[in-house]
């Protein structure tokens, strides 16, 4: 048994954030606030071991939460075709039910883990688009701040950015840009990182310059626009400490140009993710004529409590 | 000596390719045709001792040419910072002449070569355009196809994908896009490339549909239809096979969506490089509408054939 001291009694959900790299358990109470918090670097790509695996990584990290007997829910990479079990998306439009309906359950020692499933977007534009942790991100979103549920539009900045629609409670659409991971792949492997420096100070001045070549020229095309990257400072325009900040705001402009035109320009803009991120991203939204922007940390803990309180009605 | 049976007495000019990655001695007539040619994978970038190295470089490929006396023209990256001896851009709008004048001098053991300046494109957009050797196959192009200087679009498909506009016998500006080495980069080291195999078979029918998405909804922006790669993968929508094609498509549309718009859709549109390479971009052009385009391989011999001719006058 575990004591009381250890393991709080207000708690009545145990939430898994299980991506790719990471793993994060949490303690939530009765209004979705989480009381204690662990976290591995045993994220769902880095065990390979099939269901022993994830269910051993859980021993590691929360053995001593087996017995409490509280429910647990997880949401992430860790429902994805390489993970603990596979988890169908749930198909747009998809509210709190519908991910909660979707969930499947794998057994750790004798107790369920709930597997929420990711989210599908299928357009007319052609592919489909996926996503997996980021939709209980969303409604943790909508939970915290619930003059949001009527209609927004919620970015999550990151290696695949996500831009979530909402109206009615409900994610309507979404799509990925692959904006961080573009900045990483150009800046370790292509010729415009020859230039860079490995750790320079940050130049928000560099950063701003990158926002506006997107937004007042961004029609040239990226595959024109990466090159200046290497011209600016082969011709001493840009110093070599601002290359990787201009990198950056050329490439969220691009991203900011094709999000905002897909958004309902009346819809509230949010952002959810690491903070410094997110700084960029105001920045950047302000340089777009967008001001009224909230930011919000990781909202996981409150999207799989809004889940769960769903999920007693539905299963 | 050289013999006359190794050394055509018909050569008026030795011209050299030299590029970043690969040097090409050519043996030119007075019509500007190629009598001989040898190559060498010592270009530019791979050469780190100073002239000497140069030097020692062209000992090797071509140390018996060095007596016959005939001039020795050059362009590429050998007329750059880390090259033989930097040679300042010239500036656009630029003719033959402007390059010939432009031309610097370097000591090969007692006889001179002349280095070739690139082009630099100043912009009102923003950030300058460089290029260098591929102004030396525009004024090939030209030569080879006198109806083309009074007005015509020369696409270079490659690493760096230069798009010029010509008027007049005139380089007016230039455009670099990134195509090739986005497709290197995003295909070795970004997610997309998890799910392709090595070397798969050529699939047009994916790169038909990848040019397609960047033709009908390029507006929703790169960073997001790169991600459509993976998820037309994970959703067997394409086989795995077909999605370095799919991913070629895409950016090579993304290109031509952002070249033709910037060019006068008047212009005849000239492609020169790599057969197999400029076969794509016929196939992809023909997507976009653009029906009649003429096909060339490299022209450098002729532009150095070209701007010799010039050269006697202002040199």
């Amino acid at each position: 048994m575990v004591s009381v001291t250890s393991f709080p009694r207000e708690t009545r959900l145990i939430g898994l954030d299980w991506g790719s790299s990471s793993l994060r358990a949490m303690l939530i109470d009765g209004e979705g606030q989480v009381l204690l918090s662990r976290q591995s670097t045993q994220g769902a790509s880095t065990l390979h071991g099939g269901p022993a695996a994830f269910s051993a990584a859980l021993d590691e990290l929360i053995g001593d939460w087996h017995a409490t007997g509280q429910p647990l829910l997880a949401c992430g990479m860790v429902g994805s075709q390489h993970g603990w079990r596979e988890v169908p998306y749930a198909a747009c439009p998809a509210d709190a039910r519908a991910l909660a309906t979707g969930a499947l359950a794998v057994d750790w020692r004798g107790r369920s883990v709930r597997l929420l499933p990711g989210l599908r977007c299928d357009t007319e534009a052609g592919p489909p688009d996926v996503m997996r942790g980021e939709e209980t991100q969303v409604l943790g979103a909508l939970e915290l701040l619930p003059e949001l549920a009527a209609r927004s539009c919620i970015v999550m900045p990151g290696t695949h950015s996500k831009w979530a629609q909402v109206v009615d409670g409900t994610v309507r659409s979404f799509a990925t840009q692959m904006t961080g991971e573009l900045y990483a792949v150009m800046r370790q492997h292509s010729v415009l990182g020859r230039l860079m420096l490995a750790d320079p100070q940050p130049d928000l001045l560099a950063f701003a310059e990158g926002v506006r070549a997107a937004r007042d020229h961004g029609e040239l095309g990226l595959p024109h626009q990466l090159f200046a990257v290497r011209t600016l400072g082969l011709t001493g325009r840009l110093a070599h400490e601002a290359l990787p900040d201009y990198l950056s705001g050329l490439l969220i402009g691009h991203e900011l140009r094709a999000g905002l035109q897909a958004r309902d320009a009346s819809a509230p803009l949010v952002l959810l993710g690491e903070p410094a991120l997110c700084q960029r991203y105001v920045k950047a939204l302000d340089l777009f004529g967008v001001g009224e922007v909230q930011v919000l940390p990781n909202t996981a803990a409150a999207g799989l409590w809004r889940i769960a309180q769903v999920a007693r009605g539905v299963l």
